[in-house]
């Protein structure tokens, strides 16, 4: 990170539709703000377009995606550039919007090509930017704080409200384990079981995210959970997200339809996270003999694998947990 | 409270729909747990049926309140009583289920008239209890951990998960404050700005809930919000509730009808709890020179006054808070 008159400079890795969002939205503050150049390089996954166009040139052209983000300008700034080393090699800030899977091979090729002291965000997990609409996100950092306040710099619009928590960690995990509540929540939509069903399940899916989180990662804080990648992210997903679609969809089902089927229905292609998430979770449950503490994380992988009926969803009483010790509340169930 | 061998009697006072299915709920219990007498007398406020009959009497022969929650046995051992005195001469477990402007005249008629050591609890406010479906609630204690456990085992069933929290001043502030962030959340639904944008208005409406109360009442809790009266209850508000649906209705009239002409529409008589408790939020922030902490709470009440459009709700951009003093979290905006 710069100091003193240096200006930062801005690489986007990843032009799909979240990736151009991000890339709009950063390349309107770098042209205003006076610590950033005013260049945003996004770096583009080459394709040919069916006009046997290549993406990225199209992008240079129009100043559109007109595949991932058509009939929006990205902003004169913005410059794709389908050569990797290339689009980072004078970024001191680097901004990652990729699908997971693809960021291991992308840092490996980054090894050795990037000036010191650059600094990288991932926006890979739990972002959402809505477009002129009002939003907000919750950057985690590890100790500096100065580079915190940059990176929230960069995303702070007025529609669009950027905390910071010193917290990489609890970050990442509710951006994870919230889409295993978005089941939760999306087989009580398919119970018709009601708003005052779903908030108590929601609530307590956000009570087991905090333990779990807190129980793997120690340095986990509680606060984290009242910042927009807790809270509010949790309850976007469980109104809108894509998990909670599939999982209404499979409890309408009785269960009788696997969620690989419907998510390839359903889906078009795109992955449901909180099913294979759930899984995970359950493994290190499993594990470390936690079963019992996590009733819902639990209850929502059997009910994916089919070991349990939809409607065990709410069933805990069997269960009692005593969460207590982990999160300073008393339950008597 | 009881010690020993001696048993609880419980009895409710209030015989409306909520305090029919707390009747019929704490009865379901009363009858199985050894440490509490089988009947609970219900207190009624005495009416006329159209048929002729008292309300009273047409309960206890029914075994049903016919008038506020028809086709439901309340359980044999409810008894219905028209007289207040006598309904809680035996009893040493009082709850209240009456609207809010009856209780002080209740309570002092029942000065001198109760056991030594009579506990009484508050379903008034916050506390919704779903017909046999999965739902939860909090219950707000001082000290004695003994009755707050006594409370919670009146009240849990298997569908219906009960905790409880040494704080009573967090439950209460909880369970009044989550109306206000309920109009907000009704503002952004007339103002189809989305489930993201939603989110983070209840978010930071959670936020604004916690600071408050603490700034308030310095015992508050910060786990108070993450229990049911907090987290759940304001999501099962901000999606269903009354408060919400009416300022829904309010920002898609572009605020041209006042909340009382849409209230008188809308609710045939029910009573909007939030846009007065915004009014008295407003009064105490105005008195403490808190209002810049509080851009939500006293954006809804500067709408709710005409004094601002609907669309205010998303513009915070100006008032740059810093709850960072109370909430421990940084905000850049």
């Amino acid at each position: 990170m710069e100091n003193g008159h240096a200006k930062n400079r801005v690489a986007v890795i990843g032009s799909g539709n979240w990736g151009s969002v991000a890339s709009r939205l950063i390349a309107s503050n770098t042209a205003k703000l006076p610590s950033f150049h005013d260049e945003v390089r996004m770096w583009v996954f080459e394709e040919i377009l069916p006009t046997g166009k290549k993406l990225s040139e199209s992008i240079n052209q129009a100043n559109e995606n007109c595949k991932y983000l058509p009939g929006i300008k990205l902003g004169a700034n913005v410059i794709a550039d389908p050569d990797l080393e290339n689009a980072v090699k004078d970024a001191n800030m680097l901004v990652f919007v990729t699908p997971h899977q693809f960021v291991e091979g992308i840092c490996k090729k980054l090894v050795g090509k990037l000036r010191p002291g650059t600094e990288a965000i991932s926006l890979i997990k739990g972002m959402e930017i809505a477009v002129e609409k009002f939003s907000e996100a919750t950057i985690g950092y590890k100790k500096n704080k100065e580079v915190a306040a940059q990176w929230a710099k960069l995303f702070t619009t007025p529609y669009f409200l950027v905390s910071v928590v010193e917290d990489i960690e609890g970050v990442e995990l509710c951006g994870t384990l919230k889409n295993v509540v978005a089941i939760a929540a999306g087989l009580v939509d398919g119970l018709d079981m009601g708003n005052n069903t779903k908030a108590a399940i929601m609530r307590i899916g956000l009570r087991e995210m905090r333990a779990f989180s807190k129980l793997l990662s120690p340095t986990v804080r509680d606060n984290t959970f009242f910042e927009s990648c807790g809270v509010a992210d949790l309850i976007t997903t469980c109104l809108g997200g894509r998990n909670r679609r599939v999982a209404e969809a499979f409890a309408r089902n009785g269960g009788k339809r696997s969620f690989d089927e419907l998510e390839a229905e359903m889906l078009h292609g795109q992955k449901l996270q909180g099913v294979s998430t759930a899984k995970e979770v359950y493994e290190v449950l499993t594990y470390r003999g936690w079963q019992e503490l996590f009733p819902l994380l639990s209850t929502v992988h059997e009910i994916c694998i089919g070991q349990l009926p939809p409607t065990s969803i709410v069933e805990y009483s069997e269960h009692t947990p005593n969460l207590s010790i982990i999160s300073g509340s008393n339950a008597y169930y």
